[in-house]
């Protein structure tokens, strides 16, 4: 018997930089001119069939137009489209174009857009580069810091995937004004998220302007994508790999996830969050982490941003309980819940816990006496 | 427009010890008893329908001896099985049998198995921890050392999957003497390479041994488990992500894995790989790189190994011809070959670059002129 050692220990930089602005396709395409990732030049733009026409399809042509190879591979908009299959039709495509390793994926559009690309990036090749030019308030608030990338299977939202993180992030405002009220309004459900768990000062500015920013608002708008980026890097920056402070990022996502998929996706991921904010918010009232003002003043708030606070009639409640287990958070079988302190903290639990265990019976009294 | 920076510089620390032995699958348990995976308690032994029976069961029995929890999830062996769709199936199992981030995967067998196995295991729940116990020479020679893991696409081989350290690697000599004599020669072929590209006296003890090996002389087999995780280590340490120095462990691949898929894997890979290796230190003769004897030792020690050194009848040469544009190393669509200088080293060409650009004529002229 004898043993061998393999040293692997090295420094690794992900760093990298957000861009906030108006119109950013020209700053794209002069940072990769630059040499924003090396001397590649062949990318890959990867989008859906909603954003294609709003601007990806117009990157697309300006990559041509300055001397890139260029591809643009489009599937169909919608969290339906997160799947291992979209996954491999963007590889077979990329494939069949004769794509190898040295290219670079830009993903153009919001989360599903981003997630999805990201993943397909840390797979090709074993690893090639990508952008992320986030078209969507959602994408600003969730997809441009983290480095998350997933897609969902029949049983589980965001379990398959891996932390990937991009070259460069761009935040198109602009993009935003063509977003329909509801996708607005569900991007806003991760902002108000932002604020519930990390300051009071930025949920009283949303209090203050959720009116301008529903009306996209540019000066408003910068300032709650600044705002976003800031408190998830705080989050994420102290932890990278989800093994504890970075849990607090999924408040409202243990209900939320759940009756996103028992809604079989006709509930918006934002719209569901929302229900998932309010059933979580009373959770941590039921504790006394919360007072009734707390719990009035998210609901008022996410009302206001034109969100539902009540489970829709649609959705058995039983099949909502069972889903709960599907949680990553889940340990040894029992779920786990992150939980608000008022509002603008959260709490923590025993040995630097962010996430306290919630009997089943606990959790199902709050799902059915929600509204 | 502003912008907003987000650090991401870390230490990362992937090492891991190798063991080499014979039955080791006590002192497996052992090491998970002792922490080798900290706190997880649930393991999923992923293993091919062969090499269940030779010890992936007895290992997953020892599991639950153990108290701790487990499942065996088994595919058809073969290189045919390492697909996406093999992947989906381990990933559907573990989700439908309640896993989730808090379990480690155990890879039980050859190459294919650890290869798949490592890369459900970086996806799965965005990465949960791998132990490989290899049970093949190939798979000691192979992929013990590099953190490679991947699958095959119709398109092309081992392109999506990624760069995975396992925490820990067994080496079982004492499968080794279950293995057919097709695939302890198949194994032999990595280990023929790494004496081509890194040690003349290696290939000289392989001269000397070759029959003794084949026999599984326990000794050996002990040294040449070393001397291959030697080779690889050197090579890898120096250059993790495979943009350069590793590119030598290619050698054999270019030819090789594009004669195993148009074989549409008749060939064993250490098949492919031998008929590989013989075309391409003919390609270095060609060159000048190489002597006649160089050409004729590696021939003539392939052969004494009982691998095949002459392309099979039913190999389409002008379909094994286009099939090497779907090789890695292609870059700007132009073939690139590592060439070995003599025995026991490897060619390096300007800007301290290890693979040559070919020109299709060239490699032509030597798939052709193959026996």
């Amino acid at each position: 018997m004898s043993t061998f050692n393999v040293e692997l220990k090295k420094v690794v930089d992900d760093s990298y930089e957000i861009e906030i602005g108006y119109g950013l396709e020209q700053k794209l395409m002069d940072d990769l001119k630059a040499g924003l990732v090396g001397k590649i030049n062949k990318f890959v733009v990867v989008t859906d069939s909603i954003v294609k026409d709003i601007c990806a399809e117009k990157i697309y042509k300006m990559l041509l137009d300055n001397g890139f190879k260029s591809d643009i591979v489009v599937f169909p908009e919608g969290e339906k489209s997160k799947t291992r299959q979209t996954k491999e039709y963007v590889e077979d495509t990329m494939l069949s174009k004769g794509y190898r390793r040295d290219c670079c994926i830009i993903a153009v559009g919001g989360g599903v857009v981003t997630d999805l690309a990201g993943f397909v990036a840390g797979t090709y090749g074993r690893g090639i580069p990508f952008i992320n030019y986030a078209t969507t308030l959602l994408a600003a608030a969730d997809a441009s810091v983290g480095g998350k990338t997933a897609v969902d299977t029949p049983l589980a939202t965001n379990l398959i995937g891996l932390f990937n993180q991009p070259k460069k992030v761009y935040l198109d405002i602009a993009t935003w004004k063509t977003l329909p009220q509801r996708q607005v309004s569900s991007g806003l459900a991760e902002t108000i998220k932002h604020a519930c768990l990390s300051s009071r000062e930025f949920f009283d500015y949303l209090k203050e302007n959720i009116e301008k920013i529903m009306e996209i608002d540019d000066e408003a708008c910068c300032h709650i994508a600044s705002e976003n980026c800031k408190t998830k890097y705080q989050v994420v920056m102290k932890d990278e790999r989800e093994s504890g402070l970075r849990e607090i990022l999924n408040l409202g996502h243990t209900v939320g996830r759940a009756i996103e998929t028992v809604s079989d996706y006709r509930l918006l991921h934002g719209e569901a969050l929302s229900i998932g904010l309010v059933a979580e918010v009373r959770l941590a009232r039921s504790f006394g982490y919360c007072s009734d003002t707390d719990v009035e003043e998210v609901t008022e708030l996410l009302k206001r941003a034109k969100l539902p606070v009540a489970i829709p009639d649609y959705i058995d409640r039983e099949q909502l309980v069972k889903k709960l287990y599907t949680d990553k958070k889940v340990r040894d079988g029992k779920l786990r819940f992150v939980l608000q302190k008022g509002i603008g903290d959260i709490m923590v639990f025993d040995n630097e816990s962010y996430a306290k265990p919630v009997t089943e019976e606990d959790a199902r009294k709050i799902i059915m006496e929600m509204e």
